[in-house]
């Protein structure tokens, strides 16, 4: 093996270190309440500067810890996509979109911090909106949420804007506390969450009512 | 005035505003990062020790905080036990359950902390422990949770359980980003979660079949 090519493993397999590093310490206390600084130190590095050095701010580092995770889950959403083309069941895609994160969560093995990670970025709204402009460009997750809206019953846009808000709030936080109680069974957790994210969007909008 | 009852009064400013600070500390940065020395010294007390001589622990201080709120939400859900008295429509006690949360944020004016607050603290297990235990004795709260559950269709107890905590999840989490925005309409975001908990109540459960 040619030393540029040992010195270039080296350099990926720090900079997985760092990631995962910094995905537990954003887990565990959230993403303003953790310093480059001690992400660097918790990694073992000696350079205190070194997450600077490799990822930039800590919105680069947010970011590829988001895209290490959107490549696997668009994957996901491909296998299910193909599995309920054409269905007009609203819990068809329903489940789609609960399988994509508890499959993913699945797949990381136990202990998984994803859960809570994401859950940490949709309680700060600048990280929300990061997260929210990475996934707007993966087409399966677009796919997706195409065909569930297509399978909604009547109502007005912006009702159906706030029943998408309030499912990801759920299963985000939902996923996010089984993975705390550390025993997440997450075929368990996606069916639960299958039927009530199912029921939540079925709801007739008697808002004006109210 | 006797000097007395000037020291006590005194005395309850003080702890008002050590109460306060805590809230907004605990709800911005979590319950774990926030420190009873950082409690001590935001309130602009000289003794960074000032909190644990008012309050003990921290567990005692955020018992606290939740019996200062427990108490007006008590009397919201008094005052809806009587409005929606007898009443064998499922959506009237979860109206109970939302508004005793939203009525209380609307009260509160703005800007409030305690959406963020609750949110925290269902985040780590003890704290979510410890409140459920304040609350396990509000004859109020228990009184719509049994109505509510006299009202859902049928589903066996430990899928009863899972639907009352992904409404809490959901309640919660929507309510603290809803603050957090810092526009909140607490009228409009009841509504929303009302048609929303409603249905997630009442979906079949499909669990064996998935």
């Amino acid at each position: 093996m040619s030393s540029r090519r040992v010195r270039s493993e080296q350099v990926e397999q720090t900079r997985d270190t760092m990631l995962r590093t910094a995905e537990r310490l954003f887990a565990e206390h959230g993403v303003a309440s953790v310093s480059n600084r001690q992400i660097s130190e918790a990694s073992g590095q000696g350079n205190n500067a070194a997450v600077n050095y490799h990822f930039g701010t800590k919105s680069d580092l947010v970011r590829e810890i988001v895209r290490r995770h959107a490549g696997p889950m668009e994957e996901i959403r491909r296998g299910l996509l193909e599995r309920y083309s054409g269905s007009t069941e609203l819990r068809d895609w329903v489940t789609c979109v609960v399988r994509s994160i508890t499959d993913h969560l699945d797949a990381l093995g136990h202990p998984s911090w994803y859960a809570r990670f994401a859950a940490q970025l949709i309680t700060e709204p600048a990280l929300r909106e990061l997260a929210a402009a990475e996934i707007a460009e993966a087409p399966m997750f677009l796919a997706v949420l195409d065909a569930l809206h297509a399978c909604l019953p009547d109502l007005p846009p912006e009702v159906r804007h706030e029943r998408d808000d309030m499912a990801h709030t759920l299963i985000l936080h939902f996923c996010a506390q089984r993975e705390r109680s550390g025993t997440p069974r997450w075929s368990a957790t996606a069916a639960a969450l299958i039927d009530a994210v199912d029921g939540l969007y079925r709801a007739p909008s008697r808002q004006s009512v109210a």
